[in-house]
């Protein structure tokens, strides 16, 4: 990698700030420290990154991408399969694999808890993380309606429903509940199984069959 | 009602200390500033609640059994319903118009940003607020799978599937996106109906005549 001097110090502090934010907290986190984990000087940090607010964004935005780059690839995997059932398990267990991670389960919660003071922050993890990875699930869900894979009338729908049938659970239980009664490999996969076969039922050209879905119920 | 003096101070202190955590965060809210709005002395709040800890672990467990105790009474309709997917679909918008109340998002998202520093916190959230539900829906479930109303096999897995179906995306948007993206009302009915038909695709007994599962497929 050719990195100039002024890359490798922007993400020398990016990646500093990161442990810093994430093991003090938005509002106990001082540029100060952050200097002195980069070993660089305060007025390097204001250069590259304005100040401790914008600092922040860069940290979320920069990890939260991170994941959603990974669960992206994995979804480009989806459309053209002969399994649809294997890939969605696949993509399944990839993007919690992903998102469980203690340190993006951390940045959530640190996140989470800074939105209501701080708007924009929730609005870029909303946006690079949750929002993309349904946007590309929609796509992919789109293509393999065409194709006849699936049979999905409102793929943004199908997509919403897919990512926190999958994420919902497990998220949760680990942001919540703490690093000790994070799911077990075995219980991930049961949960993956049961998400991807309640999905399936909904939206598998083979079901569609026999729904009997009456016209009349509601306009 | 016939509140005793004690009782009534009590319910007091613990609506004020709910006003000032959720404006002020849990490290902001200082014990004099509760007294102060509860109008009543710190020595009386300590001899009622211990600490400022033990007060907010109140406000969160009270706010939260609140919620979960009208989600209880709803879901309780569920069992004896002669129409499953309108009663579903009831239940759903009655959960998402508890949950979504700006008061509940804010206490939600000041207890996950909490948790690590205080993990007492998620934990009463959890067990008091999503556990529960999903207990008593697992339950609900059971006695519809019973009297051949719904065909599920796993209970408690068919409750958080439903449970974070209709959940997840409206909760998160509300709590990353913030008050101004809420969904609107028109948005919150396409989203029910869309959970409740993809849970019922999965576990109506009707579908199940239908589904090609292949035992040879996995153990």
């Amino acid at each position: 990698m050719d990195e100039s001097r002024s890359d490798r110090k922007r993400r020398a502090i990016l990646d500093a700030a990161t442990t810093v934010f994430l093991s003090n907290g938005y509002l106990g986190t001082t540029v100060d420290e952050v200097a002195a984990v980069a070993a660089v000087s305060k007025p390097t940090i204001y250069k590259h990154f304005g100040d401790k607010r914008r600092l922040f964004v860069e940290v979320v935005a920069g990890t939260v991408d991170e994941v959603s780059d990974a669960v992206l690839a994995a979804v480009s995997g989806l459309v053209d399969t002969r399994n649809v059932e294997a890939e969605l398990r696949e993509l399944a267990q990839r993007q919690l694999a992903l998102v469980l991670r203690p340190r993006v389960i951390q940045l959530r919660r640190l996140v989470i808890g800074e939105t209501s003071r701080f708007p924009e922050l929730g609005r870029t993890f909303y946006e690079r993380g949750p929002g993309r990875t349904i946007a590309a699930l929609s796509e992919a869900f789109s293509g393999l309606d065409a194709r006849g894979a699936l049979r999905v009338a409102d793929p943004v729908a199908a997509a919403t429903q897919f990512n926190w049938l999958v994420m919902s659970a497990p998220v949760n239980q680990a942001m919540l509940l703490g690093d000790d009664r994070m799911s077990t490999a075995a219980e991930l996969g049961r949960h993956v199984e049961g998400a991807v076969r309640v999905f399936l039922a909904a939206y598998s050209p083979r079901e569609d069959l026999s729904r009997d879905q009456d016209p009349g119920d509601k306009p």
